[in-house]
């Protein structure tokens, strides 16, 4: 007997019949002699729906407000997921945010979970009934309802996996596993079976959409293993887990790219202590995250460029926010350009490894791709390359790195 | 200055628009220096999306669940309608059922408010804050969602106008107004200034659609002053209050009719003490309704035939359990008509004079309409009639009575 935590997306509730499928996966596990617990998104295109209504009645809206509009999807989806595993049978009820309660910060639209009261679930599951919880949902300290940002309902799955102390999330989603690369652009890619927590990880942050970040930073600090698999197959997935549960590992396990960052130059900026102080400590203040980061070697020993990426959505803002500071440091101006491309290769074995970045650089080249901004970590190299190298890019890697399918 | 309680239907916050034409209104008595409440129903056509996806999901369902789901509805147009308030300046924040706490008993998907505790509200409202609260949903002692049935957000607006002690509630809907008869049928029908609780609360559940019989039961016995007007002009409304407010009344104030009801005869009911329990007994049991009852004199002494209405929605139900009854009790047949109209001339004025009932029997009659059952209260006229006959007798009652504008 095992206690498993069950997420479905959004396309795996997308309608009645996809949530009644759903069902039948929990009801699955029931009958393993399992204890489940069932984590639902909105039904596909809800959310968007409700965020499109609450953009279009005000550009800047009450992030209180918002959250109650938006989180309203997962409310209904929890309710039909309880009928449905009713319907076959499977004794179920739904817990909202609040009756939980899941705690959060008041960090409104993307706040993060504190706590989660599952004392009463917990005696429930023992009894054999199913509790579904709508995810990306959770109250404040004063009872305001909060949401965890897009993608936040992985999040709740694993928040919820960690207080009731389950031996597996399992995260169905309409693809089947976590790939080597995007397969839509990779037609080579393979499934992995498995894969670290770190570089799940490093693929979630660098732009491989198959699981929020925080989900994956909140399993590992939790020991939560979480298994990526298919709502609509019965193929094996790819489980996210410890270092020691991988036999053997590749150098590289897989390569991500992101298009959701833009390119800023600064150019020309007096070279002198507090400078990156002046420029990064404004951005931060607005909430205008900066990622990848260089400062060219002043030439003179006076003037130097520098250049950094923030997300699109941030980028006319920071723009403008750096106009407004050019008067006060004193650079000369600034160079803006979206279109790029984050290409990242990632894998626990590079600590033990040399070369691996000596490799992309070289694969690269080769290919006469320019390599605009490198930034690196223990487990990850990434490079800033004009966008349209992108495919070119990411299949050059693939099969430098060896992680083509036969 | 006063303070004010104004509910919203779902045609008046059909959409985003809708919404901020709504919170204008709300603004309006704001700036006349009013304190201010909202209620709002759910965008129209919202809760009959929900109450397919339930009825798709399962024929038989959770009413727990049900709760949870349709209720979804009025949360996001109350957090759109804060928004909406903010936006053009107005302090507002929504307060879920949950939050306030809305108390209900736990009759799931037609609860009744037991207690709303508004003290919070009350606090900030004579700070300036408008406060919006959803319609229709309440929790019960065990945390539970629950709805009070359909039309419920005019019993959430009059139970809250109520608890916060409200100089008026103003039910804000696509008519402007309550109308001698349907103006749709009637064309000469008025629209009244003023009309007594007793009289609208046997239009309501006569079958005039403008409120909820519900809500108008609460208005009577709390005294709260109702206010019936258009979100689309700004004529007038109508006037809900108690008798001595109103100067002069119509002997007779409106005339209503319901194409809801069936008809139901039991052909040949052993006329002995006790049938009428047995028959009616398990109705009432399995929540049958029952309205008009008549017992035919048995010509013999031993037999007689009894004609009964129930709900459209419960006629197979009532015909399937009867059929089941036949043989313990012992008549001969049921016979079942679901092609008819009730329609009922209503007015205080009835109390003091006389030949009402006998105006309606002669103008029906003179019309060739045929009287099926009949029944009268101390303020209203009831009689069931071929559903072909309805316009016929409504128009005919309405020049009867003296009711056509000029």
């Amino acid at each position: 007997m095992a206690r498993i935590v069950q997420k479905f997306g959004g396309t795996s509730v997308a309608d009645v019949e996809c949530i009644r499928k759903a069902a039948k996966k929990a009801k699955a596990e029931v009958d393993a002699g399992n204890e489940v617990a069932v984590v639902v998104s909105a039904m596909a295109g809800v959310t968007d729906q409700l965020v499109e209504y609450v953009g279009t009645m005000s550009p800047i809206y009450d992030a209180c407000e918002y959250d109650g509009v938006v989180s309203s999807g997962e409310q209904v989806t929890a309710g039909l997921m309880a009928m449905a595993l009713q319907d076959i049978g499977v004794q179920a009820r739904s817990w909202l945010g609040w009756q939980l309660p899941v705690r959060t910060d008041d960090s409104h639209s993307r706040a993060r979970i504190k706590t989660i009261d599952s004392s009463e679930v917990d005696l429930r599951l023992k009894e054999g009934e199913v509790a579904v919880m709508p995810g990306f949902q959770g109250i404040t300290e004063n009872e305001r309802v909060t949401t965890l940002g897009r993608g936040g309902s992985d999040t709740s799955a694993v928040a919820l996996a960690g207080a009731l102390n389950a031996d597996r999330c399992d995260i169905y989603t309409d693809v089947d596993g976590v790939y080597t690369c995007d397969p839509r652009i990779v037609l080579k890619a393979q499934k992995l079976d498995r894969i670290t927590y770190e570089e799940m990880l490093e693929m979630a942050s660098q732009g491989a959409k198959v699981l929020q970040t925080r989900s994956v930073e909140m399993a590992m600090n939790h020991g939560v293993r979480l298994y990526v698999r298919s709502t609509f197959t019965d193929s094996e997935g790819t489980l996210v887990c410890d270092e020691d549960e991988i036999l053997e590992n590749q150098v590289v396990s897989g390569i991500a790219y992101s298009r959701d960052e833009a390119k800023i130059t600064l150019v020309q900026v007096p070279d002198r202590p507090g400078v990156a102080a002046a420029i990064f400590g404004p951005l931060a203040d607005e909430n205008v995250n900066v990622d990848m980061i260089v400062q060219s070697t002043a030439a003179d020993g006076a003037l130097t460029d520098i250049t950094f990426t923030v997300a699109k959505i941030d980028y006319h803002r920071a723009e403008q926010m750096l106009g407004d500071l050019q008067k006060r440091i004193g650079f000369q101006s600034v160079i803006a350009d979206s279109d790029v491309v984050k290409v990242s290769v990632i894998g626990v074995g590079m600590r033990s490894h040399a070369g691996v970045a000596q490799l992309m650089f070289k694969t690269l080249s080769e290919k006469g791709i320019n390599l605009q901004v490198i930034s690196t970590s223990e487990i990850k190299v990434s490079v800033l390359i004009a966008e349209e190298y992108a495919e070119l890019a990411l299949r050059a890697l693939h099969t430098a790195y060896g992680l083509d399918a036969d």
